[in-house]
């Protein structure tokens, strides 16, 4: 048996008595999902919650219509991101009033990379050679390799990646592990100052050892950034774990925490230097007292510094329905009951996939171990498989709804991504995805890959 | 008559004949106003189209619960902002596809003024002493200072502003002109390089001559930078005027637009210069192929460069809306009847409002002159009048929705606001709402200010 294969397929009626089961089953009734759909694209976009129709709604005909400009006090718009940041912090290990909600992943990341190098300059002084540069991975998602290259060009800093070998991507990810040693290895260098990495892997899954990267980090000196955008609400994250405290984290609002599509999304700072430096978006309302108007720019004590202008309030309303939908968990288990959930799920699906699988020359790119793996599982498609696109297409048409993700450079390949939200996924979906992942391949292995033109977004 | 007077007041009568005749009219029934409130207040938040009610709740019901991830394309999200770009562009002279949306004013506008620099220091090269100054105004609003100053920082350029005297800002507001002449002549200092104004003044309502100072600032070799909140939707923009064509622009999409609370913001670059530089938060959505997932960040041509990270899609869809509330006066006259529509409804609260006003100790601190007004009366309270918050919190809980602004600095007076939005208020509401000024200004001066603490937004 080759290593990247789990036991036995698992049948139908096993599925379901995990289901039976699960202690989370009532949470999928707070999602409206399509009937005849089984959505497993919630690492992209997750579910609609019900509750963010009537309150979006409210927020719209009674906040917005009737209260109008009243509602900034009455309604407590004026607090609300904070309000939403509050409800994410328990899910990331942060303490109340430390986490905040703000703007883009993206924006936020170049709020907090600037920072981080503030700090990493502050710290720095006469301590040896110059820390100039900001690590990260070759493999990080794109915006946040963009981002950093953009702050690092901005403060004459240097970006360096943490890859692999050109070609050696396929048997990396085949054998199941993310990088996290390689990325410990890398921080001995002295002029290593920040540490950019994203906690989930977006193509494959693997998720680094944080607890890990950050002592190896603080050992080292070095000033650690996580990007929570595949973790929050779906693993468990500390991240301030003892003797293993992050120093900065942005995360998503529109996947597992079902904030809707380009829900804000969030930032944390550890309270231990939140005052020390200024992130470079001056905003009013990052302003210590927005409505003074004052002359000159005073930041806000805390994360509150880490605003910058209006929140989009219906958004941001929407975001809130999404994460009271996952801490809805809380008492039935919280966090451990949602990963613990999201592992079955991954596991079931692997289980129930691989056999069709590795027989249309798929190889999985998620790590099989537990603790390396995120909350989606993806099939890369080796040179002998079915063209992937049309995979999809295929599957999506029958119902099943993952994602495509081309191969970003030579030597990586196509992947066919599944992501699993504990908070709705079930495992006879899983089952179900499984059989008809096996009649996808089957179909283009005999059909052949489509012409159609890509769409926009794939 | 002192010179800050009009013609004698009007009657309701006379108003009302205004309404009957005005071709804007059936604008109105577009909108969702409480029963019993005249609002005043769009230049800090526009009301509720109804449309936005039935379109948001589809984007909720339909694009995000039913069609999930799969609306990027079937909807149309991924060019949402764009097309609500194309919709906004003509309201402010500019061309189609030169103007998108995205994020808030304040991010924009750090956006803009980097790109402006790097600009000014691209045509700069060879070309005499350094320009390193970029030149404001004192009484700017304080985001756009404050992004100001954090872009200058960051590039080591010098923030100057041109401002009024210490003590003079109340006479020179009466005097009824915005301060156009002092801004062109600071140009003439070779080291300005970037100008960054407000076009129409949040506090007092004055306006300034873009035309003028465009010519000027381009005679100058000066680039420009407007910031159009108060304009977009409520007064003619000429982004893009013969000989006197502004450089970058950013705007609001909550105030006239009508978008709702937070709504995102919009961001314009002249397209001549567009693609000579880049702007700093280098969000995947700015790449010129964001699903390719680039290792290396190449901006998108035009305007698509300065959209950074996902935007918020509910909030977006509710702009729309806004937008279509404003464009429907495109067949009666579009914006020059909603600008003259503007004109004749502060005019007509001035008439209505001055002889109690002035009477209670307030002074007009918008200018007479229509050419020096936006879409807005401020009554300034002298040092005899009633206390300005009791009299707006009178005025507020007897239907009338104003706002009230404290004094920033010494010298500067308290500021009753009323914004007129020419798509839904009418002349009638001017009237009562001159009549309840009164009222409330007699109702104070008799009862004494009050001891009540303000809330968190005034």
């Amino acid at each position: 048996m080759p290593p990247n294969t789990m036991d036995t397929a698992p049948s139908l009626e096993s599925c379901r008595a995990l289901d039976a089961a699960d202690p989370l089953s009532p949470l999928r009734a707070q999602f409206q999902l399509p009937s005849g759909v089984v959505y497993l694209d919630g690492n992209s976009l997750g579910a609609l919650p019900q509750a963010a129709l009537a309150s979006v709604q409210h927020a719209l005909q009674q906040e917005w219509g009737q209260g109008l400009i009243r509602s900034w006090n009455d309604a407590g718009w004026i607090h609300r991101a904070q309000a939403v940041g509050d409800a994410i912090a328990p899910l990331v290990g942060a303490g109340a009033g430390e986490l905040t909600v703000a703007d883009s992943t993206s924006v936020n990341l170049h709020k907090v990379l600037w920072a981080a190098i503030g700090l990493a300059q502050l710290r720095g002084r006469g301590d040896g050679p110059a820390r100039r540069v900001l690590l990260t991975e070759t493999d990080n998602f794109p915006t946040d390799r963009y981002i950093a290259q953009g702050v690092c060009d901005a403060l004459d800093w240097v970006l360096r990646e943490v890859g692999p070998a050109p070609g050696d991507h396929a048997q990396a990810a085949a054998i199941g592990h993310p990088r996290s040693s390689a990325v410990m290895a890398a921080l001995s260098d002295p002029q290593v100052g920040v540490l950019l990495l994203t906690h989930v892997d977006y193509r494959s899954g693997a998720m680094h050892d944080m607890a890990a990267i950050n002592r190896a980090a603080r050992a080292a000196g070095v000033i650690t950034v996580w990007d929570l955008a595949h973790s929050a609400g779906a693993v468990e994250v500390d991240l301030k774990a003892a003797a293993a405290q992050a120093d900065f984290a942005v995360g998503c609002g529109y996947k597992y925490l079902n904030g809707g599509p380009g829900a804000p999304a969030f930032v944390w700072v550890h309270p231990a230097h939140v005052d020390a430096v200024e992130q470079p978006l001056r905003g009013w309302l990052g302003h210590a007292a927005p409505f003074e108007f004052d002359a000159g720019y005073r930041p806000a004590q805390g994360i509150a510094r880490y605003a910058c202008g209006t929140p989009p309030i219906l958004s941001l309303t929407a975001l809130q329905a999404g994460v009271n939908s996952v801490r809805a968990a809380d008492p039935l288990g919280g966090m451990a009951a949602l990963r613990a959930k999201s592992l079955s799920l991954t596991r079931t699906f692997i289980r129930a996939s691989q056999a069709a699988a590795q027989a249309h020359g798929l190889h999985l790119a998620t790590p099989l171990r537990d603790e390396h793996r995120g909350s989606q599982v993806s099939w890369a498609c080796g040179p002998q498989a079915p063209d992937g696109y049309s995979v999809m297409r295929t599957l999506i048409e029958r119902g099943v709804i993952g994602d495509f993700r081309a191969s970003p450079r030579p030597g990586q390949p196509d992947l066919l991504r599944f992501g699993f939200a504990p908070a709705y996924n079930t495992h006879e979906e899983a089952w179900r995805a499984a059989q008809a992942l096996g009649e996808a391949l089957r179909h283009v292995a005999r059909q052949g890959p489509r012409a159609a033109a890509r769409p926009a977004v794939t």
